[in-house]
Order: C-alpha cells, then structure tokens, then sequence
C-alpha cells in the first residue's frame, strides 16, 4: 500500500529516531527527510513539500503527545494510516558499566528505564537532552559516559552495547501517525479519530457519546485536551473501530455532532501491524 | 482554613517555582521546603516528615501532569484541597533586549511564550533548561542572555524586568493539589476526584459515565492516562462538582463501580479561589 511509494515523507528526527525506524518501516522505498520538531512535520505535508509526514501519537506507558494532537485539531492534515513500534532501549558506551558516571537520555527514555537505571548504575548522573541521538553523540565524545538509546543508534555512532532491552515496561509501545493531504486510494480504514467539544453542561459528554453505545461501536481511545480557548475547556480526541463512511458510523456521528459546539473528523483509516 | 498551619509543608521546588508561589499563598505561616521533584512530594507526605504537600496538576493551555496523575493512581495519599493561579511569564536580564542572544526557561514556558519571542526576539537561540530559576540563575551569569521567568524570580537573581506578561493566552492558569494523608476538618468539600478502569468492550465507558447523568452530576474533568499494565489499556480520572458523601454522589459512584474493574476515591475537597 505504501511500500511503492518513492517519493519525500517527512519525519521527526533526528536520524535513527523512533519515528524514523516508524518511517522506514512503513515507506522502505521512500526518500526520508528529518525534521527539527512535530510543527515542521505538519507544515511540510501542509505546504506539499512532502507527500506523508510521520509523527509519534502516544506512548503505551507515558501517555500521549501533546503537541501532536493540539496540530491534528488545527491542521488541515488527514491521519492516513498508523502503525506501532516496540520502543526497547539500550545502555550505549564505548566504556564497560563499571566506570560509567555519567548517562544522557531523552527525558522519556531516561524515565521509561528508571528501574533498571536504579538496580544497575545507581551513581551514574543523569542528563536530559533533546533526542536519544544527540544523547548517543555527546557518549561518543565525552569519557566515561554512556547514551540510553536504540540499537539502531549504536550502528550510527559506533557505541557497544551494554545492555539491551532496559525499558521496565515489558509492552512498551508507541503508536506512529501518517499524515497526508489525501487519502491513500482503496485502503481498507478499520480505525476513525474525531475531535469534538461539547456544551458546559451536566450530561454533555454523556450525550456526546450515547451513539457510539446505541450503535454498537467500540470506542479505543478517549482523550481530553484544553481547548486553548477558554481556561479548563476541553477539546475531546475519539478513537474508535470502523471507516466513519459506514452506515453505523455515519448515524452515530450525526447523533454526536447534534450535541457538540465543535467536531472534526481528523480522518479513517488502516492500521499497520 | 489552611492559613494558620505553621509546621512542615512540601513543595514542588526550586525556591520561586509556581508551585512554591502557590504553596505561599494557601500556607502563609508555614515551613515550606522544596523538593527535586513530584515524586519527592509525593513520598514526603507518605512518610509523614511533613503534614501537606503541593504539586501541580493541570495548566489551561498545556494540559495535565502526567507524573501528578500517576502518583495520585499508586499512592496512599488523599487530595485534601485545590487552587489555581494565573501563570504570568517575564524577560529578564542584566541586557537590553535588543542585546539578547540568548533565551533560558522551562521548555513549557518557552512554548506558552511561543508567538511573544518570535515577535520580538526572533534571533535569539532558546535553550531548555530544567526550571525557570535555574534559567534566572544561567541567565544572570553568562553575557547577552535572558531567561524568561516569574518576577518572584527576577527578585531572587537581581534581574531586570524587561517585559511582562509575554504568555500567549491571556487565560494561562495552573490547578495546584495540596496532598495529605487525612483530611482537613470541618471543610466544605464541593469537589471530587475519583480513578478508575472500564472492561475493554463496547460501551464501557459510556455505562461508566452513565450515573452522573442519571444523577444530574457535573463532570468538571475526563481525563485518560495508560494504565502501565497492558498496552492500550486505560486509566480515567475524573473530577465532579460535589462531596463524594453526598446522598446523589454516593448513588451514582455505587452504579459507576458496578461497571468497572478498577475505582479509586482520590479525594472530596474544598476549591480556594
């Protein structure tokens, strides 16, 4: 379905991110272009300079991505397609474990191995930076320091490695989005994500999600986000099983726009295992 | 209420954070002390070597705290009160504006400032830092650079004010929790904050959420978080106007249980505006 394509996809970088092992899975013809942060995805499938860009969506431990879903209500981008990873993370050093005092991370990697980090290298100072590959170039460059990154960050910056799969969470996951002006032609959608605000009410939300129950449709996701409008509004992200072109689909989601100030369908689509 | 308390009271630190702000303003008489982290408040008022601790819970524009969510989740301790303050960000530096290089801060207020330093300070290179003190505390030492920062914190440093309220939303406001392992006594409690988990089928949810309507309860709040034991599995956390031992709330949290597989009382408190 994508694996023909040849053309640009845009990613979150930097090389050898999750994201970009996300991409190279899903696109292993494409040509791949990093970018600096999840805005500079969307704008560059916005602007067509790209025709998919690939942003992360939600951890299975640390929760969702902020600022992916905040671009998702804004942009005019469509989710096209969305496929999982298994985030495993590793000890990389070009030192043995015993004399490492120093480990830089992301934040959330150094989080998502807290544990192992605690039974194993207790002393060892812990550095935030921005993406597991600047953490996996500042241990190639600093002495007795180490990088919590992927294997596939290792290869890049000739690290050994010391430990694999050091995450605590044994189903760590983290779910991948394709965004695109367009629909892919003759996919199957199995997978629908709405956004919708509802009045300030005792029910609302009661009412805003009565059809989905009256239409026997399983709801995957249901997550709430500040509207940005006024303080302690919500703006609700809906995932949930089916194409919204469906009959059942189509009732339910004429039932709930009836009791919703705003909705927005973000697209339908398939899902990549 | 809480006005008079003079003993020991946690607190999200560094010195002049918005949570030691908020801490000042509901325990005016009492011991504040700073701690690292959220986790750190969390364990100080479970041991018991302080009565209360504060954290924050939620800001308006960027969402909840998802490390508070997951503490309230396994720890023992109850929410016993809750406040907000509006979140007021400044530029300050030892340098005229049009010298600034450089921008420290907490890469959050650097995102609610997003639209303010892209306008009048579009040159200078943002750096994330792990608090806005210790933004201050870069920004009063290294030549050409600012922080962006509460004026508390200007005080603190012996910075110059060079502008104020640079936040985006004119609405920017932060919820804070004061944590204890009993209740304050004799407070008029108006809301509620409960945890829990539906089966995986469809309409879970909505037989979940069904008693408050049938109990014409307002929900203030919805909110997901993974639930850390298996992939794609949840945990709600929901606030509701009202005493969880009010007749109508006890009634409707008696139908709500019977829906799930996991419940959780948080906490009824009183709202200090």
């Amino acid at each position: 379905m994508l694996e023909e394509f040849s053309e640009k996809v845009s990613y979150l970088g930097p090389e050898t991110s999750f994201t970009h092992q996300a991409a190279m899975k899903m696109f292993p013809k494409a040509q791949l272009v990093s970018m600096p942060g999840i805005p500079e995805v969307f704008k560059s499938v916005e602007n067509s300079s790209v025709k998919f860009g690939v942003v992360p969506v939600e951890n299975s431990t640390e929760g969702s991505v902020g600022v992916t879903l905040d671009f998702l209500l804004e942009s005019g981008v469509k989710i096209v397609c969305e496929t999982s990873l298994d985030i495993k993370h590793a000890l990389l050093s070009e030192f043995k474990i015993e004399e490492i005092e120093k480990v830089f991370s992301h934040p959330q990697a150094l989080a998502q191995c807290r544990n192992w980090i605690a039974s194993n290298i207790p002393k060892a100072e812990l550095v935030s930076v921005s993406s597991t590959s600047m953490a996996a170039e500042l241990a190639s460059k600093e002495q007795k320091s180490a990088a919590i990154a992927s294997l596939m960050t290792a290869e890049k910056f000739g690290l050994k490695v010391l430990a694999e799969n050091i995450q605590d969470f044994s189903f760590n996951k983290t779910r991948f989005l394709v965004l695109s002006l367009s629909e892919i032609p003759n996919a199957k959608k199995n997978k629908t994500t709405i956004a919708f605000s509802t009045m300030h009410k005792a029910g609302a939300l009661f009412n805003c999600i009565k059809a989905f129950k009256v239409y026997d449709i399983n709801l995957t996701k249901i997550e709430s986000r500040p509207s940005k409008k006024n303080a302690w509004e919500y703006v609700f992200f809906v995932d949930f099983e089916g194409d919204a072109q469906h009959s059942n689909s189509q009732k339910a989601l004429e039932e709930l726009k009836e009791n919703c100030i705003f909705f927005k369908t973000i697209g339908s689509f398939p899902v990549i295992q």
